[in-house]
């Protein structure tokens, strides 16, 4: 799948949340990472054919002011016609956004007061309009108080965000990681690094398996409860 | 009070709409009409201790893509700083935004499907963490297919907007417009035309008394009703 990672943040280059995320998504293939800060002036046609020839298109920006930059705006309210003749129809359409309050202020009464599914409205109503599916948003909160842990599954979260289809299942997942251990493995020079992993490897697969059965059980355990007519 | 209007428009000459706003608008009395298309670059400092001077604050724009036009986010961006020490405590934060779709399109399962309550939740997030008191939108629909008359009515709504306490009842609107149409008599030196105004002002201030009246007895009958203990 051919994702267009659009980067809203000004300054790119001084965040460290954005820099995190480029080093990410620079391990995957069929990415085209996309700065609008490097732009001065935004060239319509070119920032157009790229949009046409995507299957992912995602908004990648901090919030500010409880929405886009103004330079993501810009690029908004410049590039994309109101005319009908500019297709968009059926592409998906994301939105990696990253902030730095507590995800849960985000609702009635706490400090921020607003949802995601209002502030980020407006993107919605852009998704409608072209009639692009709109995946539910990447949210990062609070980056710079994250541990290394938390970095580490932030990582595979987003890049499983940028890779995987939408809705995203747990077995889908797993089949990534998996696939992504292997593709490891083979690179590896290390021998000891290579056995430890074909060990993590093989633990990943037994669950994978054990998964597999217990879904299968409880799918059986209904088709009983359905025949005795409960 | 003294009401500072913010205009968004990033070619407010050439909006017909902003040009009917800036002379509806010029013929009231302090009021700051405060283009941004006309500066440059920011100085943040004056736009600060502009923004402390007054009791109101408008953020006026045409809804490009959902949301403010990319000139009015940078000054968000720009001029708002996260600091405390910034106190806009208590002002009134209104905003009139002007669409080119019927508002009837802004709800669910409409050709926008989404509310201005969601789409503008940006800013009323913005009034919350600044403790600004929100104004009640004022929304201006397809200004370019209004009839004459449909435009005087906007034109005193729009004067009412910015003059008037919120919320407002029909007595304050209609002592308003006694109050203008007085101002008018007074400068008028065409002696026809003074006739003509007087006598309108005599119908409105009938009314205006036998509203009093009407108001009068309706809270004479709940009166009533309650010593009855109904």
């Amino acid at each position: 799948m051919k994702t267009l990672i659009i980067v809203g943040h000004p300054q790119p280059g001084n965040s460290e949340t954005q820099e995190f995320l480029k080093t990410s998504a620079s391990l995957l293939k069929n990415i085209t990472w996309h700065e609008l800060a490097a732009e001065p002036v935004f060239k319509i046609n070119d920032e157009r054919n790229l949009l046409m020839d995507q299957q992912r298109i995602i908004l990648q920006f901090p919030l500010y002011w409880y929405s886009a930059p103004a330079l993501l705006k810009k690029w908004l309210d410049d590039v994309l016609p109101e005319s009908t003749g500019f297709n968009l129809r059926g592409k998906e359409f994301g939105l990696v956004v990253s902030f730095s309050h507590a995800a849960s202020e985000f609702q009635l009464g706490e400090r921020v007061g607003y949802s995601f599914a209002e502030l980020l409205s407006p993107f919605a109503a852009l998704a409608k309009h072209f009639q692009m599916q709109l995946l539910p948003p990447f949210l990062i909160e609070r980056f710079a108080y994250q541990t290394q842990l938390q970095r580490q599954h932030l990582l595979l979260a987003y890049q499983q965000f940028l890779e995987l289809p939408q809705p995203q299942s747990f077995a889908m997942q797993e089949s990534w990681f998996l696939q992504k251990l292997t593709g490891l493995i083979d690179q590896t020079e290390d021998s000891r690094l290579q056995q430890r992993l074909n060990l993590i490897k093989q633990q990943v697969a037994e669950n994978q398996t054990e998964l597999a059965e217990l879904t299968q059980m409880v799918h059986d355990f209904r088709e009983d409860d359905s025949l005795n007519g409960k």
